[in-house]
């Protein structure tokens, strides 16, 4: 059985606080006809605080796509390395003990993938398989694990690592005045996080069944314009009300694994928002409390895209509550609008007793 | 056992020869330094003709990315379905049956990817899993047949459908000069291709094994820059010699399953070009008629990237040589320097049978 080891997760050193956002929104935006609107929106995101790979004056300029797509370049290879490592380190892997790498990015792109320099930098065999993923948006975190888990299944003396690498500072736009444009760059962070799963022992979230669901007709409600000032991201005021039709989905993976969706011993949950926690929450008919992981991802880092789910699970092994065969759901949400959703249970035997 | 059904491929309307292209790197570069250089290259690309999505007229000019972005969008909503529904009805399987769409392209970038809005158009179930990968390039055609064979292994009621759309004459950069950009433009072509992986039954290819090469220390060989103006292709004249470390690669994966490399009954390679082809005939033994649905490619279509493999394999179909447990070798290049490899067998068991 695929077991999910804990997360290693890294914000960069620049910090922009809740004080700093709405302080920037008024002066930069100081006679846009939705200045309070946007004010209400960013401070309702909870988002305390942000960490960014550039300083704020930095990110603010648009130097160009070519600027832009070399410094995704150059920061993803200093900073996603050390994550990496200790990734490993957390599931007791060894570099050449991994088969499968899935990177997961929409906020840059390289071709060849940074997978490609990681196997040749990091001692990865030549015959690691690659899965780069750039157009899930959020829900990549979620689909990292899910097609990381379909590869044990199908190979379970394979380990797959992913990694989930955000610079969504990288997608600021000053020329996007809509609602949405300004909200999103109240609400983004950069992060980068990476997560082992074992076909065979580790302790963690053993993967018991996944599933996508996909809400009908709903594909420009989050997608990218592609334009030469590169990708512009763009948010429909419908999507903070997704989880009425997406909760039905994630009840309904639980049913076919005989579990009842308000009934786990804990979730992990994509923190797009604060009325995405809230939704999901009631809908499900769990208390708040069981969001927390998600909750502090939000409120410490903001949204940091695929990686939130992997940072937030982080959270759950530091905190330390979980016990064997306790039973969770995790669950990315972006584009589609999309939904990867995975249940597991807490396992801690040790490797040598789960290979026997 | 998983089966790689009939793919079906579909190049567009617009027709550029030879001649044509001689005649524009001529007029187009009367001054270019290498001009002589750049022509005998296209002339021993053996590329007869090539199919694009518009004139070529319209092909040279650049009207910015955003614009080829949209051309993108609308070329494939208008192309692609057709094709993915010749490919479900080779395969005798219907829309709702499918479990996992595989989407791949390199010439164009949507968030979310087709496969969204081709769940909504097609029929397809709303819990079928999406896999967009863009970052793979060539090799992508047949990273997406690897990661269809793994999917059916872990699940082996599923199946998978295979899509690579590729509109290389969108990546078209009239201020890239060098020998290697002059050469791209005479060799890529447009195309579009899909095929259905049947968990169970069907006719074709049964997926047996699949491996994956990195070249060492190639990263840079086979690159875009990502520009104001869009993808920029770079590619490295040390390519055209990358069969002397991978043909290694081949005969490994055939040895672990106790084949030799040498010596089967069928072969679709990518036909990147003239000598990837000429080269691994030598290195692996065979004679250059093992090739002849990749080298039909080529000089058919020019390297219609991902799409080359699916449309060699559709070729092999179409002879009708292949008689059951016949063995077979597929591999697919690009950037990395990656190779996608696949051996499997020839099997026309009837579904039914397939099943018991």
């Amino acid at each position: 059985m695929a077991v999910l080891c804990k997360p290693a997760v890294a914000v960069p050193e620049h910090v922009i606080t809740m004080d700093d956002t709405l302080e920037l929104a008024r002066t930069t935006h100081v006679d846009h006809p939705q200045l309070g609107l946007v004010l209400r929106l960013i401070r309702n995101t909870g988002v305390a605080k942000r960490h960014l790979i550039q300083p704020i004056e930095d990110v603010l300029k648009h130097p160009g796509f070519d600027a832009r797509s070399e410094t995704y370049e150059e920061e993803a290879k200093a900073r996603v390395p050390a994550v990496v490592l200790r990734a490993l380190d957390n599931a007791g892997v060894e570099p050449e003990e991994i088969d499968l790498i899935i990177y997961v990015s929409c906020t840059g792109f390289m071709m060849p993938s940074l997978t490609a320099w990681l196997i040749n930098t990091l001692g990865f065999r030549s015959e690691t398989r690659q899965m780069p993923i750039a157009q899930l948006g959020c829900a990549a975190g979620g689909a990292a694990i899910n097609r990381a888990h379909d590869f044990c299944t199908a190979y379970p003396e394979a380990n797959a690592l992913v990694v989930a690498c955000e610079f969504c500072s990288l997608c600021y736009q000053p020329t996007d005045l809509g609602v949405g444009s300004l909200l999103s760059n109240g609400l983004f962070g950069d992060g980068i996080a990476a997560a082992v799963v074992r076909g065979r022992g580790g302790t963690g979230v053993r993967l018991e069944r996944n599933g996508s669901y996909l809400i009908p007709n709903t594909e420009d409600w989050i997608s990218y314009a592609v334009r030469p000032t590169g990708f512009h991201f763009q948010l429909d005021k419908r999507v903070p009300g997704t989880m009425e039709p997406l909760a039905p989905a994630l009840k309904a993976v639980a049913a076919e694994h005989r579990w009842d969706a308000s009934d786990l011993d804990f979730y992990i949950i994509h923190a797009g928002g604060p009325r995405i926690l809230d939704d999901l929450c009631r809908f499900l008919l769990v208390p708040p409390e069981a969001f927390r992981f998600s909750r502090a991802t939000l409120t410490e880092y903001g949204n940091i895209a695929s990686a939130v789910v992997l940072d937030a699970l982080a959270r759950m092994f530091d905190e330390a509550s979980a016990v064997d065969s306790h039973k969770g759901l995790l669950a990315g949400f972006g584009p589609g609008i999309t939904a990867e959703i995975c249940l597991g249970s807490w396992t801690s035997s040790p490797p040598e007793a789960a290979a026997a």
